[in-house]
This record gives C-alpha cells, structure tokens and sequence, in this order.
C-alpha cells in the first residue's frame, strides 16, 4: 500500500514543531514525512535582533536541523519557489515534491507598502545572513570613519525605521552595542546618532500605554531619539526622508533598517489562495478552506482574535501552539480516524527586550519592566528551545549563566 | 637661561626610540623635549598585516605613548601640517610649535606610482584605522554574499597588489583567515579567490631565490594565485586591469589591497629638503645636510649601503637603530660638548611571516624557514617592543604563550 505524502514547507518555530511532533505521533508506516527548508539550520528570528546588532553571536541563534529530526524525516533542503495546489506538487528550486497533505510554514517577508528604495538601501533582520550582513555594515561604517580626512559624522547614524516589536528590540541591543563599537574604533559616543521612525502615533502600538512610556523613556536614556508618528517617504543611498505631516526631512545616514512590519510569504499568493497580504484565513483546524489537504500556520496564517475582532499578530508563541495542534491534525488526517482538534491560542503575554537587563512585557496578563521582566524575556527564549529540541538543546543554545 | 626646545615628530619605531633614550640621558634642566603624534597611541607597523586580516586584534598591535614617556617629555596629541625650517617651526593643525633641534621621525606614504584609481579604490596596510577598515570590508563583502539572489563570486575575491614584505605577509595571514571566514559566512572555500599581482620579476624582490620558492610554495598551497611580472594598470570600483607585456586582463574583486611600496612623508617633501620620493640623504650624524639642527630618522631619511650603492631598504630595525644613534646625538647637540655617534646598521636580517607557524628569513646570514623562522619572528616582534618598554611592554603586548 501506499504511504500518505506529508509534505512540511519550513522549519521555522511552526514547521520544526509539527515536524517534531509527527516523528513522534506517526508510526513509519503510517506516513512519508519530508521536511523542506532553504537552510540546513534553523534561526530564532526572534533573536536575531541581537545578531544584527552583534550583541550575540549569529552561531548562538541558529542549530543544525538534522540534529532535531530523526531517521523518519526526510529533509530536503531546498528553497520552494511555488505551489501547485491542483496538482498537489511543490516546485522547488532543484526539483519537484509531491503531497497528499501539505503544512505552509514558511515564515514572513518583509513589508515594504511600497516605499521606494527600501529594497535597495535598507537592511532588514529577517534572517541568519541579512543579520549578520547588517552588523559588518555597522561595524565597518564605525571602521571607516578614522580613515577620513574629512569626518562624514553620518556614518555614525543609524535610522531605524518602525518602533515594534523588533524595532524596539534592536535599538535596546544597539544601546548597549555602540559604546563597544565606539571604544573599539575609536569613535566619539557624541557623534553617534540612534533614530527611531515610526509612522504611529505611539511607539510599541497594541502594548499598554505605560508599558511603552517605560520602553521609550529607557531607550531614550541610552541615546535613542524617537521620532513618532513621522513616515518614512523615501530610502536613499545616504539616508532617507521622512514627513511629519507637511514637513519633510533629509536624515543622512550610513546605515538605516527596515523593522516595519511583515507579510506573509509570497509563494502563499502565488499560489491562488484566498489571502491577505500573504496571510491565509485557515479554518479552526488549520487547514485551508476549500483545500483540506492543505495547513498554514506561523507567520502565512491568519486567525481572528474574537475579542477585539482584529487578527493576532505573527509571533513565535502562535506559530508553535500552531505546530502542536497541526501536528494532531495531521495525523487524524493520515490515519483517516479520529477526531482534529480546534485551534486557540493561549496567549501567554510577551516581553520586549530593551537590552541587556531590561524589558517590558505582559506575562500571564502582568505588566512587568527592568531586570524581572529581562529574566521572563530569556525564559521565554529558553522555553522556545525547549519545545523544539529538549533540555539538551537549552543546555547547548540557551540563555542562561553557570554561576 | 633658556633650555633647549627638542621636537621630535612623529610616534613610530624611531620616534619613540628617540625619546625614550632622550628622557633617559637627558637632565630635566638640560632641553625640554616634546613629542607630537597624531594618535595617543603607537602601532606596530609591522604588524598590521595581522590586523588587517584579521587573525591579531589591532589593540593588541598599538599601546598608549602616556604608558612609555615620562613626565619630562611634553605630549603634543596633533597632525603635522608643515616644517617652517627657515623659522623653526612646526605648524599643526591646532598651533604652532617652535625647535631648536627636530627630529622627523613621521614615516612613510604610500607610493602609488600614478596608477588611476588606487587611492580611490584600494585599501591599505598603513595605519590602526586602515587596518580594521580593511579587515572589515573583507567581512562585509564574506557576510553579504549570502544575501544576494544572484551570487556574485567576485565578492569574494581579493587582490594583493605586491609581492613585497609587506604584500607576502599580508597573504599569510589571508591563508589561516580564509578558511575561518568561510566558516563565519557559510561559504564554500572553492569560491575565494586570493591573487597577488606583483609587477617585479620575483616575488620578495632582494630576498634568496630558495626563500622566495618556500614562499610562493607554500603561499599557492594555501590556495594564492601569484601573477609576477605583471603590472596593475588601473584599479577600478569593482577590481583591477592587469597587463603583462601586450595582454591585459580585467579581475573584478570586491577587495583590492595596495601593498606595493612606500615613500617618505609628503610633510619634509614639501618643507623643501632635497629629497628622492619624499626621504631625505642625511649625514653620517642623521642630520639634514645643511640643517645641523634637523635630524630625520626611519622611512622619511634614506642611508646608503655602500656595499651595494643603493638605499637600505625602509624597516623598523633600522629606524630603531636610528632612534638610538639620534638620541645620542640630539644630547650631544643640547650639551654643546662631546661627540657625535656616526650611524652606522647593523643588519640583524629579516624574518618575512607566512602565517601561522610559518616564514622565511635571513637572521645573522643564515636562511631559516617553517617554525623555526616562524619562532624568530616573534622574537623579532617582542625585541621591538622590549626596545621601546622593556619587560613590562612585552608581558602586555608580547606575541608568546604561556604553556
């Protein structure tokens, strides 16, 4: 008899916890599973911040996948590059992979909403390379200014365009990043300029009011300046334009990064499925309406919060709880018995980081700042590994002290 | 009674040669001395090879002047502009300073021959600055690799531009580095390219034709590409254009090195001394021909080997010999009593570093190479730093391990 296909695209927090979960839930005669993901490692995007800024070495965020899989998981790796949900096929690359029941779990791109020559002159930190590209960047441009006889202070300029999640992150880890970098090329601290654009009108939007005022102000502090409800108009090759209402502004800057916002992946659009800027609205089981072969979870799923009828934003958290139940799902599918499980999420709260030793967050519905809340943060990384690879992945990549 | 005012400028190997004799043999009450230096710190030039490739941190290869002059000795932390010789006096980018006796002790340019694009295009192994600056492109253009869509191996090219002291052991250290960058950036070793272009016949021109096979032997093991004999005729913004007799050749690189000659600094050709290039033919008391009150050591005086007639080539040992001879001569001078050393070098050889436990030289007329020379560079290294500050200097900044 045939064996099911069960083909999982991505091994981001979602795809590596279905994948992890199926290798234990499915007897190897009950399904082929393949894995597929552009990296043979997988990276804590939600880390990458700290690489970006070179606060934590990029080796430190990113594992080998074949040290997570067993002999059950077939994995490819291969970068996919569309799908043909008719033919249930997945075009890759170097090949062709065909599925009887497909998991889309294969993260987010960045959002642009078309501002020109962001492709072009921004970094992004949305990956293990881009990551590490935008801290040579930085560490170069410092390098650089020494070696001028005229100083271009611009140089020492980063822009920063977008005040969530990860724009917040990375501006706490450049708080503590660039007095290294400046006693490392000898740079004076005052010629050094950190900006926060964001086009809302308050920084963290969604996080309690006094919550973000903890966030700017301690930023502030480290020598962040902020400038809040201004829009970025343009990315030029030495800076960009911004506009607070009517008034527009030339910043010079060496480096500016883009942590606006995400899509969804575009080979999700390609692909023809209802969607929202490459966001899926799955059905209570996760699967895709019209198409019950096929699952989304992570950063290409959309699902409602009920309570304020908006979607929940793209977080680690819901891209693992996803993982569980479509793992479940999965194999009720395989087996063609038993019942699937509905989805919700459970949110736990989630923590910003400010840097080293300081955070704000919302854990199990408390609001928490400074160094209890920096401890939850890495908690909160460590359990991440944890429920991927076990304690002996914590032993290896966690955050935590010998004492 | 007015003292003497003694200037000594520059912080190289003969400079601070110069002035730590000079606040030894010379009394309080004898001159005032004082020292200008662009940077608070000394480097060894001869070690900036390691820092530009990164394999030795560029703090390890500079220490502060403060730690190695004494309260006797005035510290002028400024640029030289010009040398007012008529009216005795330096003008500095911030003031003035007046001289009864000068000691130019301010190094090298480099000598770019008029070739198009060089001083636009390529980087140098001259300075702290350009050290890490270079160590930082190279990096740059390793981690961006990765980033691109369409690779563009030429990133990954780097092109030494002469095969001299300083271009040979530049690839040393590219040797041992490669392959750690490689790993750093998740790229396939087969990919880099490393090529020296040196327009000479030979490459280490001057050194023993068996040093030099050992040389390139073990340097193309490594995986460098020599081109003898072949000159570059222009660098551009992505490579270089190479001719060799009637053929010329384009090699896009994403890093150009020049590394192919030196000449004394611009600041005594214009200050109106005769001078070949920038160095001064000073006499047997290292002092300006005509400008008994003028002395000029190291890479900006030129000392004939009458052996051979021609200039000794520009090293530190020899500058360091110079600072000896020149400190006596300056109390000589201050005293207005006793006799003037005559400078004679006494060449102890030269050790050229392959990389990691390996180099060839010539020590006290025997040809070494492998460990064993590779060992007697250090020691040549650390003599260096005993030279300037004793035992205390070579625990601090020192190349050993302690086993």
């Amino acid at each position: 008899m045939r064996k099911p296909k069960v083909v999982v695209l991505g091994a981001g927090y979602g795809g590596l916890i279905t994948v992890t979960r199926l290798q234990k839930q499915i007897g190897a005669n009950e399904a082929e599973i393949t894995l597929v993901n552009k990296n043979d490692y997988h990276y804590e995007t939600t880390w990458l911040h700290e690489a970006s800024a070179g606060t934590l070495h990029h080796d430190r965020a990113r594992y080998q996948i074949k040290n997570i899989i067993d002999s059950r998981v077939n994995f490819v790796k291969d970068t996919v590059v569309s799908i043909d949900k008719e033919a249930k096929k997945v075009v890759l690359k170097n090949g062709e992979i065909e599925y009887d029941y497909l998991v889309i779990s294969l993260g987010a791109h960045p959002e642009t909403f078309g501002i020109k020559g962001l492709k072009e002159y921004a970094f992004g930190i949305t990956s293990i390379d881009s990551a590490r590209q935008l801290r040579e960047h930085i560490e170069y441009q410092f390098a650089t200014y020494n070696t001028e006889e005229e100083k271009k202070d611009e140089r020492l300029t980063i822009v920063v365009g977008g005040a969530g999640f990860t724009g917040i992150e990375f501006l706490g880890e450049l708080g503590n990043r660039v007095p290294e970098l400046c006693k490392e090329y000898d740079v004076d601290f005052n010629k050094v300029r950190i900006i926060c654009v964001e086009a809302a009108p308050t920084a963290l939007p969604g996080f309690d009011p006094e919550l973000v005022d903890y966030a700017v102000n301690h930023l502030q502090k480290k020598g962040v300046e902020f400038k809040i409800g201004t829009a970025i108009k343009e990315c030029i090759e030495d800076g960009i334009i911004v506009a607070k209402g009517d008034d527009t502004e030339t910043i010079k800057a060496g480096t500016v990064v883009w942590a606006a916002g995400v899509r969804g992946n575009s080979v999700v659009e390609e692909a023809g499925f209802e969607n929202m800027r490459g966001r899926v609205k799955v059905d209570e089981y996760l699967r895709v309406p019209g198409h019950d072969e096929v699952f989304i979870i992570g950063d290409c799923s959309l699902i409602i919060n009920e309570e304020i009828n908006r979607p929940y934003p793209p977080t680690a958290q819901i891209a693992m709880q996803q993982g569980e139940t479509c793992a479940k799902n999965v194999a009720v599918a395989v087996r063609g018995s038993g019942e699937m499980e509905k989805f919700s999420f459970d949110n736990k709260g989630s923590v910003a980081s400010l840097g080293e030793n300081d955070a704000v967050g919302v854990v199990f519905g408390k609001k928490i700042v400074g160094t209890k809340a920096s401890f939850m943060k890495k908690v909160i990384d460590n359990r991440a590994l944890y429920m991927v690879g076990g304690p002996s992945l914590v032993l290896k990549k966690g955050k935590f002290k010998f004492l």
